[in-house]
């Protein structure tokens, strides 16, 4: 098992400012826009050199990166690491006595499959497991 | 200008734990490791595919990871974009309003040249900027 970091996630209370200041003050380029009605966020991928910065933006105060806003504030919201294999990466943390978000994964959005690990146990760190689509 | 993502950087509790977390679950690989006096920490770096994860462990508790784990608990800390020139971007930010943690480029570990940018006015995430030093 190894991963890779595939992206740093951010929760912005405005998606459109967000992004210009990335491109303005970073360079960064937008790769990808979805929206996730089962997340209730607007999400924007930018390519940050191998790595990506997604910024999300909730679409109701009551999904999960709404009431992290409410709490937190804008900020570092989440780590994702690209896996071969999310359900063989779910089992083994599981058995480890990591607290999983998602006991099964689930499909995001760009055709991904992803699972969430709490961050109890997990270094204190939201990280989402993303595995590309068998092709 | 154009920067990449260069590191994500974590505050931990326990280093050598924190380490060991990253190593069997995610199969990352320690790239370096330094104590800086300046910063008040304990740093490991660990290679995640393009980007790096940095695991920051106080050695003081009035250090600002010190001071970050006492109010927000370990987690996501900050984002490191490499730069080409650093005072060069110091400028530029702090002619758009940015607020600067330092007004002036510093000594990092590792042979980097670094400056911190604050959260306000940076989508809430403390911002690092790094360049390799001249050759």
């Amino acid at each position: 098992m190894t991963s890779r970091l595939h992206h740093i996630g951010l929760a912005v209370l405005d998606l459109d400012e967000a992004v210009a200041y990335y491109e303005r003050h970073h360079g960064l380029v937008v790769t990808s826009e979805h929206t996730s009605a089962a997340d209730g966020v607007r999400e924007v991928l930018l390519e940050a050199g191998g790595c990506q910065v997604q910024l999300l933006q909730p679409t109701s105060d009551e999904s999960p990166v709404g009431r992290f806003l409410a709490r937190r504030g804008p900020g570092l919201h989440h780590l994702a690491f690209e896996v071969d294999d999310v359900d063989e990466e779910l089992a083994r943390l599981a058995g480890a006595g990591a607290q999983l978000v998602d006991r099964q994964a689930r499909a995001g959005t760009g055709g991904l499959r992803i699972a969430f690990v709490h961050p109890s146990g997990a270094m204190g760190v939201l990280t989402e497991l993303v595995q590309r689509s068998p092709t």
